[in-house]
C-alpha cells in the first residue's frame, strides 16, 4: 500500500485499432454499449472543442496542490495512452500547463484527463494537445508530496484502473474497463447498426412513439390523450 | 391528475410574428419588458453560440432518468414551437440527444430547453438545432415511467405553462406567460426606442450618471465624494 | 466608513508600459511570480476567448442586485483602468450589459471584471470589450441603493484595493498588490527566461523528472518502482 | 402586472382540519400522493429539528437584497398561514430574521418558508418559530423596492401559488396546490393505511421483495443471480 | 456484464471483532492510516450526530429514480453489513425512507451509506439506524428499473467493493478495501498509541512545533520571523 | 513578499471588553453596524450550536493539503484570540483535528475560524472548542509546505487582516477591521437599544409597516392594493 510506480499497465496488439474505433463511435454510444456506466460527472468538461480521443489509461494520484507523479508519469507512458490524474480529495490548483502539455505530446500521448485543474489553456489549445478537466485554475503547484502512478483511482466520479480505455470527446468522459473491451466495441457496432436507420426516418417525419412502439406502454401505464392543456 | 397527454395548447393566429419580434429583443430587454420576472437561472446554458429562437411551449414532464414522455412531445408539437423539458427532481441524464434532435428539427421545431442533461452536442451544434440545457451528460434514459405532456412544470427555477412564449439566446432563457405577450412587446419595443438613443450617446463618452441624472440620487443617498482612495 | 466615491487612485507614469509587460505575461505566470497568490476563483471565467488584459483596478462596491455605484465608477475610471464590481453578499444579477460596455469601451477602459453576472454577451462580444463574470444572467438591476467606489473589495476571493493591477486571460484573473508590481514583473521575467529553454528540452522528448532532478527526491519519499500495475 | 398586493387568498372552512392532517401525514406521505410533484429542492432546510407544519401559503415576492414585501405580507396574513418569500433571482440575504419572527409568531402564523437566507437563527428556535430557508445569511436588507404580495412565485424549484397548502418537517417543504387537497389528502390516508401493516410485516423480518412480489419483476428485467461478488 | 445479484461477499472469521476496532478508531485515524485515500467527499453525511459504525459492505446499483435493487439487496446482507447505494448518475430521489430503515434494522444491519437521497429522516432517527447520503429528499422512487447487487460502485467519490469496510461516524465516511483490514488495523493502532502522549502534552501546553521539531523545517523553507504583522 | 512569520498583532488594552461585547450583539447586529460588509460567506459554519465568541484574529496562511502555518500560529497566538485559516486556493483537507484544537484550547485561543474542512468534529464538540469551517473532511494534512502567519488573507470571501476582529455564533461570521471596533460598538448599541423597543411591540401585534412607516413608501412605488389574488 506505500507509495509506488508501476511501469507497465496491460496492453495488447489491437490497442490502436481499438482506440480508433472507440473514439469513432463516441462517448455517448459506448456508454450506452455498457450499461450508461463509466461516464464521468458532467463537471469533466473539455476545455477545446471537436476533440475526440481515447487510449489506454496511464493514472497519476497526486497529493491536492501537488503534481509531482504527473511528472513522472511521463517516464512510463506510451504513444496512443491518456493521462489520468486524480487524488485523495478535490484538487484545487491548475495541476497541468504548457509545459507539461508539450512533453507529453512530444511523446505522443493522445490526451489528458484531470479531476483538477488546467492553466495555460490558450497555449495548450494551441499546441493542439486535448485537455478534460475539472476547472481551468493559474493556481501552481508543488512538486515534493508522494503519491502513485498506475494505481487505480476515481475520476469524475468514476474508478479508473491502469489500462482501461478512456474515450473523451464533447459529450465528457468514459471509461471502458481493460478486461471489457471487445464485448462493448462489439455491442457499440450493434447499436450504430440500428441507429444508422432510425436517423433516416427520423429525418423523414418518422415519430418515435411509432418507431419504437411506445403506444401500448403509455396506455399500460395510464396515460391519457386529452384535447387541451390546462 | 393522473398522468396526461394534452393534444393542444393555446395559439394564436399572429404567433410568428410575435416569435420573430421576440427573438429580435432577446432574454435581456424581454425580462426587463416584464418586471425582470421570468428568467431562468443562469445554470440552463446554451450549447451553441450566437442563436436566438422564441416560440410557444410544449412541455415534457419526465421522471429523472427517463425521457417516454419526449417522444410523446414530437406527437403534439408543431412548427415554431420550443420543447420545454422538466421533471420533479433534478435530472441527471442526457434527456435528449441526436436521434432526437433530428425528429424535432424534421418537425420545425425552433429549439429546445431542457432542466436536464443533453448529450451528442457536436452532432447537434452541426445539424442546427439550438438547445439550453443544465449540463451535459452522455448518460443515456429509459422510456418506461409515466409523466405528462402539457402540464404546466418548473423549468430552471420558472414556471412554464403549455403554450407560454420562450425565449433564449446567448443570455440565456425567459418564459413569457401567454396572456402577456403583446402587453410585454410593447413595453419592450418603448425599452428598445429609448435605448437607442442612448446608446448612441453613451458611444459619444456621455457619462451615465449625467444621462439618468442620478447625482441628485446620489446627493440623498448620502453618498460622499473623496479626493483619494485610502 | 460612510457611503463614499474616491476620485483617485495610485498611479505611476510606467503604468502603461507595466500593464503591457503583465498581460503578455499572463495569469498564470504572474501568480507564480507572487507565490501564487491573488488568482480568483475558477467561478471566475471569461465570456469571450483569446483576450488578455492588464491595468489598475477602479472598484465598484454594489448592493445585491443594484448597479448604481458602476454608473458612479465610469465618472472617475481612466482609459487603460479595468472596472472591478464586488458587493457584500452575492451578487445574482447581470450588473453590466451592452449599454455599459458602450460607456466603458467609449473611455478606453481594458475590461471589467465582475463577482457578480454580465448581460448581452452576444453583443459586448461584438462590441470587443473583454469581460470575466462570476455567470451570465439576463436580471436586470436597480439604481437606488448606495455604496462605494475605490474603497477595496472582494472578488472572486481575493482582495482588490483600487490601483492593484488586476491581470486577465482565458486562465482567468489575477490580482497584483499595487506597492509589488515592479518586484512581481522581475521575478515573472526570471521565470519566462527560465521556462523558454525548457520548453525546448521538453518539445525534443526530455523527461521533466530529468530535466527537474526529481529521482533523488522520489526515492527520498520512499516511492518504489514496480513493473506491473495491479 | 404592475405591482400589487392582493389582501385575500383562496380559503376553505375545514383549513385548520386540513392543515392538521398534513402536517401529520409529513412531506414524504404527501408527496407521494400528489404523484412525487410539488417538492422544493434539498437545499430548502429546516433551521430547527423535529418541526412538522402545514397552512395556506401567503407569499412575498421580493427583489435581492430587499425585504420590503415580507413587511407587507404580515398585513394581510391570518392565524395559521404561513408565509412564502421568493424573488426573481437568488436572494443572497438574510431576509428574515428574529423582529420579523416575533411579528409573524405574535400574529399566529404557523412559520415561514425561504427561498433566501435566514438570520438570528439561535433566537428564532428560541422564539419556537419553524423557519425553512435555503441558506443562514446575517446580510440585512433594504425595505426601499417594490415587488408583490400573494403573486404566484417560484419557491425551491416549485410554484407556490397564494393559498396553496404548504407542508414543511424534517425532511422539507411539498406544495399541495390549492384545488387538489381532498384528493391528496384520501391518497394520502389510503397509503398510510396500506403502510402500517407493512411496517409491522418488515419489524417481524419479511423480505420487501417478498412483501412487493419483486422477483417476477427482476425475472424479466432479466437480473441473474449469481453465487460470489467479482 | 449484464444485471445481476450476486450472493456472497468475502468474509472473514475475525470481521465482527475487525468491525469493533474500526469503528473505535474512527474515520480520521482510519483514513490516515491508509495514506489518507478511501475517504468520501464531504457531500456524504451522517443524518444524525454520534453514531460510529463499521462493517462489510453490501452493494446496491441502482438507476437514477428507481431503488429496486434496494430492496433486492435486502435479501443477501447480514447482520453487522453496511449498505452502500449508489448509481452511474446523480440520483436526485430520497432512495431510502422509514420502512426500509425499519427492514434493515430488523436484519442486524450496521447502517446505510447513500449516494443519494434520504427520506422520513425524523422516524429514521427515533428508529436508531444509522444513515449518511448525499441530501434529504421526500421524492420517492420507481422499483422498475434493473441494476446490480454486490458490484463494485463509486459511492461520494471512492470505489466500493462488495465486503470492504465501510466506516462511519460524524466526520464522514471511509472505505477499507478487503484485502487491507488488518494491515490498516495494525497502522492505526500505531498511530493511536503515538497520538495517546501527543494529546496529553499538548494539554499541557507545549507547542507542536516543538513537539513535531518543525523549527528546522521552517528555516529550510525559508520562513522568515518578523516582529510586526502589516 | 517572502513567506513569514509575524509575532505581534494590534492590541488594545480594552480588547477584552471589546470582544465581550461584540459576542453579545452577535453578527447581525455587528454586520448591520458596519453597513452590512465584512460577513464570511454562508459555507462558512459552525459544527456546533449555541457558540458565540469574539476575538482577535491571528491568521495562518496555507497551502492547500498542508497545515504547517497552523502549528506555527500557535507560537504566537495569545488567550482569547481566534485563530484564522485561510490559503491561495480551496482547502481540501480537514485541516484542524482534535489534537490541534488540545493546543489551542490550551492556551485560552476562543475558537477557530476555517476556510477549509474540520475534522474529529465530535470530540472537538465535546472538548467545547468551538469551530466554524468550510466542511467537514478526514482527510490529513502534510506539514512541509510554506505559508505565512499573520499576513493579510481572505476566509469565506472577507478580507481578515491580523488583528481583525471576528465574531461568530450561529449565523456565521462577521469581521470588525481593527481600526473600526469602537465605531461599530457604538452604532451596534444605538441598534440594540432602538431594536428592543421595537420587539416589544411587535410582540403586541403592531405591524411592522405602520412601525417603519412605510405606506408613504408604498405608495410612491405605485404599488396597488387589491382584494383578490389571481
Amino acid at each position: 500500500m506505500g507509495y509506488y510506480v508501476a511501469r507497465r499497465i496491460p496492453r495488447d496488439p489491437r490497442d490502436q485499432e481499438w482506440a480508433a474505433r472507440l473514439s469513432q463511435f463516441g462517448v455517448a454510444t459506448v456508454s450506452e454499449a455498457q450499461f450508461k456506466t463509466g461516464i464521468m460527472l458532467p463537471r469533466i468538461r473539455p476545455i477545446q472543442q471537436g476533440a475526440a480521443i481515447a487510449g489506454r489509461a496511464v493514472t497519476a494520484v497526486c497529493a491536492p496542490g501537488d503534481n509531482l507523479m504527473v511528472h513522472v508519469a511521463l517516464e512510463v507512458i506510451q504513444p496512443g495512452d491518456v493521462l489520468v490524474v486524480g487524488s485523495w480529495a478535490p484538487m484545487p490548483n491548475g495541476v497541468f500547463g504548457e509545459l507539461l502539455a508539450t512533453g507529453f505530446k512530444a511523446h505522443g500521448v493522445a490526451g489528458a484527463v484531470l479531476d483538477a485543474g488546467v492553466r495555460d489553456t490558450e497555449a495548450i489549445r494551441r499546441l493542439g494537445f486535448p485537455v478534460w478537466a475539472d476547472h481551468i485554475s493559474a493556481v501552481g503547484n508543488t512538486k515534493e508530496i508522494p503519491g502513485w502512478v498506475n494505481r487505480a483511482v476515481t475520476v469524475g466520479g468514476v474508478l479508473v484502473q491502469p489500462g482501461d480505455f478512456v474515450v473523451a470527446d464533447d459529450d465528457g468522459v468514459v471509461v471502458v474497463p481493460r478486461d471489457s473491451v471487445e464485448e462493448v466495441l462489439a455491442r457499440a457496432q450493434a447499436r450504430v447498426d440500428k441507429e444508422a436507420g432510425t436517423r433516416q426516418r427520423f429525418e423523414r417525419g418518422e415519430l418515435s412513439v411509432d418507431f419504437y412502439n411506445l403506444h401500448p406502454v403509455l396506455a399500460q401505464l395510464g396515460i391519457e390523450y386529452r384535447e387541451e392543456a390546462e
